[in-house]
């Protein structure tokens, strides 16, 4: 907050999009003024944003920082059972399309769900993912949002999400048959699959990659292993490598950092910010 | 070790193996003698074992307790870039592989290894384990061994074992060409996948499933993650439906139990026997 934006505006740093949650504890409006002052054009937001200020204000203050969103996260939580609880989700996620809508973000972010102790029967909870993903499919694409598939890291699948790679999670958007289904690639999700480089490729094919998010794999793993999540270059993640994958799809959408971390959170946040720029510009940037 | 070994004997536990770990805190010679006053006939032992009595006292310990070694645990390690390290690797596996022909154990246990910060390249570390394990796989054949590739939850795949998959540990087992190279299914490493019902149908069509090792995943994860594995049925794991898988290969070999859980280690041993007895009986031989 040192340097007046007019120092760094002009510069900028093309592709990169900051998501709300690497600045989880600066106040909102700081985080879009930052953003906007190290010429990054794009953030990802979260419903609890909205929910913080509501839905016209937030698009308001989002349009005066003279930026756009790159993605809404999150819509999910499907695998719930038949009964009120399911109906509530389906409810749940229909209201996030209409968020995002009223965002103008292209894209909501789906976490799809665990399984409970209750329940084991994994190939069941995948099931109804499935379904739920293809009932709301419809009304994305009346909605004109796309819907992503988040696969998320294999220790994460009990109490997240079942959805745990990238090829899954194809197989889902493809079983809808709508165009508004696809899937976003998370480094910090997928970057250890054996299959990456060939099921990112098919996500291009398909035209069904709607989003790359960036981080770094963080070791030791913190207590909460969420907060794991590291500035690119601070763990064992091969940016370029993934990055060049992404790249040969033809991919040229925003590319959102997303770090979870409280030692980035407990950093300035405009120092966060150039930090995350910095290390863009060198590992992820030049091979996009 | 309050119950005398012979009101145990004579009902037992089939198939059940303990592995060693599951009783680290334990003395050897007191783990062997629980083990055989459970009935349970087989053990999987460590190399810190072996180094800890020597090799001739182990397998004579184990001997006299009327046990056998189900497997030892481990070889591997073979992610090195060419050079001092990775001979040496070479010549400790084939250490490992001569003390498992000296305990009786069929198979050895391989933890491939991780990648480095300096060297992020998962894709050269990856091709570099399956050269590894193709020139093992001659001296493994003739020593009667058998090399278990053990695919490693993928939240490991950075510091322990790039191979994170059970279809890509069968993929480099395959591609050895060699009878005496296969995979061990564990289930707190492999139980998230979604590929998993067809993975276990290829390893057993293709002769190559050596081994089952079952405990459960528990959440929330520990500090340190390897000691999350729980009882089963403390966790998220359908037990009964992965070992139904494995059952319908034909497999009918050992199944171990391995826990590496703080709370199991402080709990008095033989009372650690008798729960694990217990749910195995419960939870996974009904279905093997």
């Amino acid at each position: 907050m040192n340097t007046p934006p007019s120092q760094r505006l002009g510069t900028g740093t093309p592709r990169l999009s900051l998501n709300r949650w690497s600045f989880r504890t600066t106040p909102l409006q700081e985080f879009l003024e930052i953003t906007a002052s190290h010429g990054v054009d794009a953030v990802g937001l979260w419903r609890q944003d909205v929910e913080e200020v509501g839905l016209d204000a937030l698009r308001r203050r989002v349009d005066d920082a003279g930026l756009r969103v790159s993605s809404l996260c999150r819509g999910g939580f499907l695998t719930a059972a038949e009964g009120t609880a399911r109906a509530a989700a389906l409810e749940d996620n229909r209201r996030a399309i209409d968020e995002a809508v009223a965002l103008g973000a292209p894209t909501l972010v789906m976490v799809v769900g665990g399984i409970t102790q209750e329940d084991k029967d994994i190939a069941a909870a995948r099931a109804r993912v499935a379904e739920g993903i293809a009932e709301l499919a419809p009304y994305a694409e009346s909605a004109g949002v796309t819907l992503a598939l988040e696969p998320m890291h294999p220790m994460f699948t009990a109490d997240r999400a079942v959805i745990a790679t990238l090829d899954q999670a194809l197989d889902i958007a493809e079983g809808t048959g709508s165009a508004a289904v696809g899937v976003v690639v998370d480094t910090y999700h997928v970057w250890w699959d054996p299959a990456l480089a060939q099921a990112i490729a098919r996500a291009g094919e398909g035209g069904r990659l709607l989003g790359y998010q960036v981080c770094d794999w963080n070791l030791p793993l913190a207590a909460e292993p969420l907060f794991s999540r590291g500035y690119m270059g601070d763990g064992y993640i091969d940016f370029p490598a993934i990055t060049r994958m992404i790249a040969a799809t033809g991919y040229t959408g925003d590319i959102e950092v997303e770090i979870f971390n409280e030692d980035v959170w407990a950093t300035p946040a405009d120092e966060a910010a150039r930090i995350i720029a910095e290390r863009f510009e060198q590992l992820v940037l030049p091979s996009a």
